[in-house]
């Protein structure tokens, strides 16, 4: 069991180190907290290796790369995001752009578009010749581009900060199912779902099949149960755990869902139903680490796996 | 103080009787709970006379009217939505018909109404010539469209049921903030925020200006409330005072918001910060009753005000 306090930092999936990495040198130049998470993501968006986020992503069935991203600021509960954009090459940014205004926080397709072309954020064809080609032969198929087995590559990246002064904040982006169908919103930039964050409480933010994500509003859930005292690495087992035994109760499909959180005491947890989900974390002084849950039957176990170790699980 | 119990459905707004009435007698034919709370919505829809929801809605900022909509399912907690969409006759169909699919639920802007359409959903410009003249008169007035004060005619209808056999549903839909900016998502199409329903816990669900309503996710928070025994009156209380307290306590805006409720015993649940806020409540019976949450001072009171009463309120 390793030590799940003291950090400023924390962000799904290996693909984050790079972007946890620059956040916690930020933070230690005293540069914002927003400044710190956004960038984190930006990073992540900007890396065309990450077939999930931002360039490089995996396109709709229509062949076309639509992206949801959302920011907040725990401080003040505002928050902002774009659903089902085009085009830009940095969602998050215009999410957090968003944050800021009393109204019109979230917006949705062109419309969200427009906002960003008129507020100047850069464009992209965000499509790499590798997301093509695994367009391409996916569609080529047998069955054609609504085939279910097609539905991996939902990882998204969320990246959670709290600063000296316990303000916290978050930040996620995504591309979303591949091949899913055009418009399609995932829990991503949906608050409460893919991320909710409140100073007064904590921060949450998931990763996963949204829908099923969304079925329990997990992100919220969490907070909610850290604003009661419990530990980050409590709330996020009760809140999974709990869930997804309900929808086991219930029937009807259960897809992978993966959660992280912070607590306003800075102590992180995080919770899977995969059998091991790696995450991130990072703190002022510069130092970062990947960690990963590991779980058996409902139990989690946070471990700090070496590279051998790393090897046996292939996760990215 | 009125009976709270015994009903089976609870829908916002005097806009909603006729919808609630309709519900009702669904209901008493044995009609499924699904049409009974989609045919109540679809009323409203309908109704030209009704300038936030559906047919007769007021435009955005464009001039084009774009409607959010959702349904969730209490039993299996699957839900639909979809979100900024325009020309679709009756937004919460396809909602309905979105929830009923394990991937792809909610969708936003031009890809659903690509779903609609290809799903033969009736199609119909929703603009009416009142919604048109209240559009040119206040982009007509020095500070055009984007003028603050025109940001009225927020109000959604949002209906829950509950039938005899103790199952939850709720539909939501809505035209959203007039002179919004286009592909605007508000809080009536996220779940959690807008609307949830749990059949074993209960069901809530928000009026008002979407992006407060959000910073609370407060349909989640109301439920979990019910989920631990908490009658709906004193859940849909507790969490919206609490909010609103939150909100003015941390700054920013504090925009109007009100929430029913339906608690898995069938009663009922009201709050608002309004002055006045007006709701309809119906059983199987046939019986359909407007009501209305009277505020001061975040004292809430449930009242039946006669004739004479609601003259004096001048309420929709």
């Amino acid at each position: 069991m390793k030590t799940l306090d003291r950090w400023n930092l924390i962000a799904t999936w290996k693909m984050s180190l790079g972007g946890v990495r620059r956040a916690s040198r930020l933070l230690g130049d005293g540069k914002s907290l927003e400044e710190a998470v956004t960038e984190a993501v930006k990073t992540v968006e900007d890396e065309a290796a990450y077939c999930s986020v931002g360039y490089g992503g995996l396109p709709n069935r229509n062949g076309e790369l639509e992206m949801d991203a959302a920011y907040m600021d725990g401080d003040t509960l505002k928050a902002g995001g774009v659903m089902a954009v085009r085009d830009i090459r940095n969602p998050v940014a215009v999410a957090c752009a968003l944050s800021k205004y009393e109204r019109n926080c979230f917006l949705a397709g062109e419309g969200a578009m427009v906002f960003a072309r008129q507020h100047q954020f850069a464009f992209r064809n965000m499509l790499t010749p590798a997301a093509r080609e695994k367009f391409r032969k996916a569609t080529a198929k047998a069955g054609g581009p609504a085939c279910r087995d097609a539905y991996d590559g939902h990882d998204t990246v969320c990246v959670i900060g709290r600063d000296q002064q316990g303000s916290m904040a978050c930040g996620v982006s995504t591309s979303g199912l591949f091949l899913k169908h055009p418009g399609r919103v995932g829990d991503s930039p949906v608050i409460g779902s893919g991320f909710y964050a409140d100073s007064c409480a904590g921060a949450a933010a998931a990763t996963g099949v949204g829908e099923d994500i969304m079925r329990g509003c997990l992100s919220h859930a969490i907070v909610e149960r850290m604003a009661d005292g419990c530990p980050a690495q409590e709330a996020c087992e009760r809140v999974l755990t709990g869930h997804i035994a309900k929808l086991r109760r219930i029937g009807g499909s259960c897809g992978s869902m993966s959660v992280i959180a912070m607590d306003r005491e800075g102590g992180i947890g995080a919770a899977t139903n995969l059998k091991l989900f790696p995450f991130v974390v990072g703190n002022m002084a510069g130092e970062c680490r990947m960690m990963a849950v590991k779980q058996a039957d409902g139990r989690m176990e946070i471990i700090e796996p070496d590279e051998e170790e790393w090897k046996k699980y292939e996760v990215d």
